[in-house]
């Protein structure tokens, strides 16, 4: 397979990223990555060493200036060591990664910190997985980033941190530490803890009614599967803007636990219906895949689940030029047998269906 | 692709289906492609018709001795329709499929019904999109079908819905009515619930928030999708079981609420730690779809977002015997790279890594 055309850095100079996590260390390889020059610091020295292992960057030098530094460390030390590399490098701009921007922006101006080299952002990437093991290059690829300004800071300092998110693949998102933190709290920290307290439900459930389980519980509770001594820091430093969201879905929930009790008294279903609409409604806001208006047509074969059906069936529809929008494999417990639900454009969904048929595959439907 | 030999049906004679619907039609696929004589039938002639074109079954006819019939209507029906096919014909064995089995079974046991030849069933299978459009014969591969076989029925009886679920790939699963209720209030209608309240709020969230949106929030909120007015009746149905789930959701909501408006108070932190931690262990003891136990290991593959690329990708691990657990093809909005998530199990790791590695694929990680 060919690589893509490797196109230069916009970044130039030494970069410096200091923690060694998953963001941390996925910054310094997808820079790497590009040619830059990256020097990778940890308050661990186990942790950096094994970054530098991982191809993340080098140890720091005593000659080192870097131009941009990425301060990716937890939420509750983020200020604290954005200060210190403000001071230790009095040329440099300092972003941080952190997911929460309002909390380490307040301690900064409390503090001696010269707030004109710093720009804060907030890659919207990761994974349930942490720590540099799970680091990628393209961690950021196609992700929203967004990059906090203050108001008294230098555009040319700006445009590093949008050039460090364009070089990592990531689309720079312009919006202020207030925005973001209200934008996280809705699309982010409350779905972790609205998943987390569904699956705590779970853990008092019989087993056998665990073995009823389908796709529907195990994607609500997906993340609740995240780590929590890092959530426990997001959740505390966003709290004042989770809280009234979180007042507002228990109100609702309210709403339909009187409903649920009252079932047979009028009006019980309507708030029950509405409820529901309510939440179609909700999901539909929600940016497609491809653009908000973009719709799929589905295809579901049936194959033997065994190695090598996966790539004939995808080898034929490459034969075919049918390009694959989406695809979710379903194991049958108990069975033999794997479900493959393709997503593909409308207008290649015939000649799918019809041209899989005829070489014997079983299409569902 | 060679078809896996068709075993001789279980159930035998004229197996009659109520309700074209979802579960109807897809019931009558399943039969139909096994040799059985289905006849189908619903409320709605055009809705029947549509089913009998789709090869679900045939119209009624007046000689018609069927010894199963399936009811597969919504769960406010079911007890009317079951009565009145239990009257019409007095020999058959009758079963239903709605998703909730107490309410039913009491409303049919405070009529003249002859619940000596009732069972109530509900097959664990289900999409978003409902309909006969949506049927298919392998709906029920592999999924748990749950049989609540009251205590007066002859165990032949019991044994001809277990056939009518293995015919169609299916697990029975033996419950009474009150487990299983208990048990879909956790699995399935309290997650629909807290999925459609999480998608609530975000009918109230700017566009630029939404914009911001990963891949948590969605697999949270995809189930908010579903259809009101079938749930409506399932929720209605199972009120009272519900209800005290929710309560407990609510009463630890509220404690995450009360630790996050006095975030600073010392015990704050640890509530919201334990509440992830405890979410942690509940998704934890959801079965894996291998079993409770199976782990894979996890290759991630950057693939240029073409036609045939995964035909490649998949053709070459099918040529190194190696077989795929699960996949999950993740799109880049605004890049034209695809980025294929592959679990395999752990001792194949190290060579697909290698091996596709030395034929040119990027691996991340």
């Amino acid at each position: 397979m060919s690589e893509p055309a490797q196109r230069r850095a916009r970044v130039t100079g030494t970069v410096r990223v200091v923690g060694s996590g998953l963001l941390g260390a996925s910054v310094g390889l997808g820079l790497r990555g590009r040619g830059v020059d990256v020097v990778v610091t940890d308050a661990s020295r186990t942790a950096a060493q094994l970054a530098v292992e991982y191809g993340a960057g080098r140890a720091p030098g005593p000659d080192d200036a870097p131009a941009l530094i990425v301060v990716a460390v937890p939420p509750d030390a983020t200020a604290s060591v954005v200060a210190a590399e403000l001071a230790a490098f009095p040329q440099a701009t300092v972003t941080d990664v952190a997911s929460v921007k309002s909390a380490p922006l307040a301690e900064l101006a409390a503090s001696a910190a010269d707030l004109g080299r710093y720009v804060g952002s907030h890659p919207l990437a990761g994974r349930e997985r942490g720590g540099p093991i799970s680091a990628r290059a393209d961690l950021f690829i196609g992700r929203p980033w967004v990059v906090t300004a203050g108001d008294g800071v230098a555009p040319e300092r700006v445009a590093l941190v949008e050039a460090l998110a364009l070089d990592l693949g990531a689309i720079p998102v312009d919006m202020d530490a207030a925005d973001h933190d209200a934008a996280v709290a809705v699309v982010s920290h409350t779905p972790q803890l609205v998943s987390t307290l569904m699956a705590r439900r779970l853990g008092d459930a019989a087993d056998a009614a665990l073995g009823l389980a389908g796709g529907g519980v195990r994607d609500v509770t997906r993340v609740a599967a995240s780590d929590p001594a890092l959530w426990v820091q997001i959740l505390a430093a966003n709290a004042s803007v989770i809280a009234p969201v979180l007042r507002a879905y228990r109100d609702d929930l309210s709403d339909v636990i009187d409903a649920l009790e009252r079932i047979d008294e009028s009006g019980s279903r309507r708030v029950l219906a509405e409820t529901l609409a309510g939440g179609n409604a909700g999901v539909a806001r929600l940016p497609g895949k491809h653009g908000q208006d973009r719709r799929f047509a589905s295809v579901v074969v049936l194959i033997d689940d065994r190695p090598g059906q996966l790539g004939r069936l995808f080898a034929e529809l490459g034969e075919l030029g049918i390009n694959i929008e989406d695809v979710r494999l379903e194991h049958s417990p108990g069975a033999q047998i794997g479900i493959v639900e393709l997503a593909v454009l409308p207008e290649a969904l015939q000649r799918a269906v019809d041209d899989l048929t005829a070489r014997g595959w079983r299409i569902a439907g």
